[in-house]
């Protein structure tokens, strides 16, 4: 049976998306199809707009539906302290937990050799510039605590240690809220005690 | 923060899929944010085409893109034999077995007493009028082996059993290619018992 084009382009559209391999995709397509006209034209036309509405920040390169994002023009954010985040899922992560107010940095990626992914494809030398005008004396390094996200931290740290008046910090590792200690990964656990703090 | 309007209907629209939360949706939307604008584009046509171009056929109720679709207008199928399916995905898994030369009817959906679904709302009166035109001689239904599939076949098959010259089957139940005996469900070894036949 041959699939009319527009449900076979709908298909290949949905396969794209991380996560979701062809039959997903086919059973994904045929629930648009099933549901109603009304809910396919509503899903399309936000799609179109998704490039033409929102840019990035010019200053902190989050999403933005204007020049400069709302949380860079907030009065009420601190601006003495920026959070340098890969990307725009994290930054929502940290603004859900109500903890930092200060501003952000999108690098939009991590440093990585083996995709090719240098320090010109993100936003660093921005952020340097960002920092050379002086009203920022912290940066807080909050890229995955991973093997890119770590490379990261450390090549960024190491760019800023030489901008005069700014601390740079790196969020803290170790156990996880509910963490059972017998279950937990060595590398967490050794984090923990290397990161140990007088109570 | 406050996320833009379009990425945010974009994220409505993909928590709307089967199986997909409001995070997987989050993170599909992202994912065309950061890809080309092309393809989010592309995506958006194919997903407005979808309904005005694909219609069902107005004799087997599948999924065509004229008045009737290309298997019932297909002069190389068998037109003596109809196969009942639930739905167009599993006329595709049928087609595929390359084991079906016939022709068939889609019901799209099952009985279900509990989610108010009786038999207006499906193709069954739209069957019965194609067999009383006197072509078919033998109904094959493929309904999905469970609880409502089995329940609409019956429904279906002593509905269709008035109608002179048509012979009703029903696929067969029983171990699946590479099923261990001892590991399968009591239900479907039973089937198997009951339906042995003499090799």
């Amino acid at each position: 049976m041959r699939i009319p084009a527009p449900l076979e382009r709908v298909i290949g559209a949905l396969a794209r998306l991380p996560g979701i391999g062809e039959k997903t995709a086919t059973r994904m397509a045929f629930t648009i199809l099933r549901e109603s006209h009304s809910y396919a034209t509503e899903f399309s036309e936000a799609l179109a707009a998704l490039h033409t509405v929102i840019r990035h920040c010019s200053i902190c390169h989050s999403i933005s539906e204007s020049e400069v994002c709302a949380i860079c023009t907030d009065p009420n954010r601190e601006r003495d302290t920026v959070c340098v985040v890969e990307g725009i899922p994290d930054l929502m992560a940290i603004e859900q937990t109500g903890e930092f107010r200060g501003l952000y940095h999108v690098l939009h990626g991590t440093l990585s050799p083996v995709q090719g992914i240098g320090p010109d494809d993100l936003t660093i030398a921005s952020l340097v510039k960002r920092l050379q005008q002086g009203h920022v004396t912290e940066v807080v390094l909050a890229t995955n605590v991973d093997v890119e996200g770590d490379a990261t931290a450390l090549y960024v740290g190491r760019l800023l240690a030489r901008i005069e008046g700014v601390t740079v910090t790196r969020i803290a590792t170790g156990v996880p809220l509910g963490g059972d200690l017998e279950y937990l990964d060595r590398g967490t656990l050794a984090n923990a005690l290397r990161g140990r703090r007088q109570v």
